[in-house]
């Protein structure tokens, strides 16, 4: 079943400790579909400029990415500019330019409605609305968000996740987004607030989902709802960038490949997510993802399965 | 088959977001000993002040642990006080007071030397080094040490590292030691000094464990010969300490009580261990470990196998 991405499709300059790439393809939309592209159809909602060009588009033409709905304008693409020189597990922003994404508005192309699946990656709030209103039969709406949002446009952001039935955000944002001292008490309030699932993504130390109890009132502890993938601990990481959407893009692209969702989905979505996050990292930008064949993912879906696996 | 187990025994005043505890018993040997305790005969090595009375035996006689080892000392038992309110994952020191363990010499009681399995908790090097060589016949040796010896101790703390084959130490430890950039490159250069596995304790992350190729030349990467397990994402950590000592006493516990050691064995003992851990910061000190059951412990094991394991 086809998936369909809203969010950005930029140019990154990043200065790592392996290394440093001037202006690589890259925003989440970009991750988050090259990614998905190896389990299921895949359509982008975006907004580029004119350094946006037959190089890029090449990119997603390679993996079948519908871009359709990429909107072009006369200007810049977004450019992001970051350092991962002091942490590994966070960015430092040295320079963001919204550029042509200042004034984007999302438009959903008519071949794009009967998408079953839905991810809203990180973007304004207002947008992210916009396009889930704008596609009300998605069959499982996933979404992102970051700290900027949540700190300066929580009530925007509280309408969105009203419509996701996942929320994937990392643990820092978890902690701002409810107050909570710990992952498990943050899950309870999320799932007050729309989400049937929060997948916590915690960079180097894998992710953590969590699932809604069936009866709203269920006592059951969250440590028994919880699922949990390591990060493969690779020798070196040498480009963090969009590791957190190419796990999603592995986590939704999966589900979306399987006839029916059912607890056992889950568990291997998150797997997946995982095993396309441990690629990107090990190259700068897309780098990795470009080059990727499905069997290199299915073999390293069996080296997760022995690193976490009894018996 | 039996452990001995050299440590500090000692008393400690913690202070957490839940709430603060003044001298409550603590001590690596004494989290590792009652961990252990639910698996195997333990036999502790340490040495204790006036301070420690009827109260502080009756906690390791009503686990059966053989205290024939631990010195009775004029003066006061060894103290820390420490503070988790700004970290959960790092204890801030606020006071160490070595009292009676200033002169500490461990001496090994005759019954304890047909002991397979030694573990030497963190204490100055000199020290384990002198119990290692005194347990030539020991079939299985781990330790623990911390930045205090890595950083101003590191030639007698390499002396150990020869005698031992498994090494358990944190992420910021593993660092400090081979100053490598991730786990993984570390457990080689580790493998080099002597430790044919390496745990690494990365708090409310869990433990990796490495393990060494069987080829000094082996070229299979690190992460191919790891093994992952998560921590329990519980929604309070009342106290943190002691988790790691208990998590390696369920560790060398559950390998201690097996009657051959195989790989299967070690990826059940870094869940045991994981288990120990888990139970130990739901309250202060030693009070969780004091009131389990092994029950619980059967019961908590297959909680670890729903969060890991994708059938």
């Amino acid at each position: 079943m086809a998936i369909t991405v809203v969010g950005s499709v930029a140019f990154d300059t990043v200065e790592t400790p392996a290394g440093r790439r001037e202006r690589c393809l890259a925003g989440a939309a970009t991750y988050f579909s090259l990614s998905a592209s190896f389990f299921t159809d895949v359509r982008v909602i975006a907004v580029v400029g004119d350094d946006f060009g037959p190089e890029q588009q090449k990119v997603f033409d390679a993996r079948k990415v519908d871009t359709t709905g990429i909107q072009h304008r006369p200007g810049k693409s977004f450019f992001w500019q970051g350092s991962y020189m002091e942490n590994l597990n966070e960015a430092k922003t040295i320079n963001t330019e919204l550029n042509v994404f200042a004034g984007f508005e999302p438009s959903i192309p008519a071949s794009y409605s009967d998408s079953e699946y839905l991810f809203l990656a990180n973007i304004d709030p207002v947008l992210q609305r916009r396009v889930r209103e704008a596609m009300p039969t998605a069959k499982l709406v996933g979404g992102d968000t970051m700290n900027y949002w949540i700190k300066d446009h929580k009530p925007a952001l509280l309408e969105v996740l009203k419509g996701l039935d996942v929320l994937l955000i990392n643990d820092t944002e978890t902690r701002m987004l409810t107050g909570a001292r710990s992952i498990a008490l943050a899950a309870g309030k999320i799932f007050e607030l729309g989400p049937k699932i929060l997948v916590v993504k915690r960079g180097e130390y894998g992710a953590t989902a969590f699932f809604a109890p069936k009866r709203p009132d269920g006592a059951e502890r969250m440590a028994h709802r919880a699922f949990h993938v390591p990060a493969l601990p690779l020798e070196e990481v040498v480009d963090p960038t969009g590791a957190g959407d190419s796990f999603a893009g592995g986590f939704f692209g999966y589900l979306a490949s399987q006839k029916e969702l059912t607890p056992k989905s889950f568990r291997y979505a998150m797997f997946y997510g995982s095993v396309m996050g441990s690629f990107v990292v090990e190259r700068f930008g897309t780098d990795r993802l470009q080059e990727l064949t499905r069997e290199e993912i299915d073999h390293r879906f069996k080296l997760f399965r022995e690193l976490t696996h009894l018996d």
